[in-house]
């Protein structure tokens, strides 16, 4: 006996997918064809393939070529928050960061293939170039980089690679753990009289 | 900052696939966004909810309305194994049983409102009942309909209910664990001489 050839085909989809093993592939492929929730969940792939893209400036998710974030006037363009993902953009927006970011998509991982190139670290390195140009030249020195990743093998090698990437530059990178960078807000916040972060008020 | 309403709308669906939480959804979302394998889920999960359907006697997956085993002249009409999904029907095939199937698809489950007609139970009936009728009045006592659940709340209820709602039929209905099936068939296949179990052997 053999189970239809597309039913195998979506069992195999689904165990492609991180942490999932092919009985969960196999839960979840009777999940899609018993439910409405599985043509929800198709039109939901289709819609997000079609019409988001990355920021061209701070790479996050969104279904214009460049982010509201990054087109507000608001925020502190001295700093720039590397994260590995949208969920810690968001995170660190919630906790009151007022700066700018740039989101990897993933670590450096030579064994599954991702290099500085997958995650785009040259347009990191341009961004910063830019940033460091437009800042005023007494303020230059002023412009920090904070590269807040969690603690993992792949984590410190990434962290390594963009500091010294962004070496040469007039500007100062400092590797945080998300802890560090928690207190360092909270920090800010404590001294800040206005309801949002202030632009140099975390260092 | 609210992440795009596509992202989050994909990150929903994928959450409400079974035994998936909001973290390892984000991370499934991110996959298929990334990743040329979310177009081919994508595109599995179309295919997959347009062809198949459940085969109008056994309940299997199939793209054809009556699957292959259910028009196989070969197997026994005087057997018949119910089990809770395909992969379990799948196994059995794999273990040598040549008799017929039908396949719930779930269990009883009133909390999450699966009722009988969710189950397709009166089908199952009618189907006890054509095999009842068709099967020669000499060898229908010999007709046996064994249910194979695994050990849980939910499938004892699903077992004791198709054993009283096959009460008054013309055949023996079997309430059995898998481990006592498996033990069946190994009894069978050692006092078989051919390579399939035949007709009447396991009993």
């Amino acid at each position: 006996m053999q189970l239809p050839a597309q039913y195998r085909q979506l069992i195999e989809c689904f165990d492609a997918l991180p942490g999932i093993g092919p009985r969960a592939a196999a839960r979840m492929a009777q999940h899609v064809l018993e439910h409405d929730s599985g043509e929800r969940l198709q039109q939901a792939i289709l819609t997000a393939r079609r019409t988001l893209q990355h920021c061209c400036c701070c790479r996050t998710y969104s279904d214009l070529s460049i982010c509201p974030l990054c087109t507000d006037d608001e925020r502190s363009a001295l700093h720039l928050l590397v994260v590995s993902g949208v969920e810690d953009q968001f995170r660190w927006e919630e906790a009151g960061y007022r700066g700018g970011y740039f989101v990897l998509h993933g670590l450096l991982s030579p064994v599954a293939g991702i290099g500085p190139r997958q995650l785009h670290l040259p347009d990191l390195k341009q961004r910063v170039e830019t940033l460091v140009s437009a800042a005023e030249s007494s303020s230059a020195e002023n412009l920090l980089v904070k590269v807040v990743l969690e603690s993992s093998v792949e984590a410190d090698a990434t962290g390594q690679f963009i500091e010294d990437m962004l070496a040469g530059f007039a500007c100062r990178v400092q590797l945080l753990t998300p802890g560090q960078l928690a207190v360092d807000l909270q920090h800010a916040r404590s001294f800040s009289a206005a309801d949002h972060v202030p632009a140099g008020a975390d260092k």
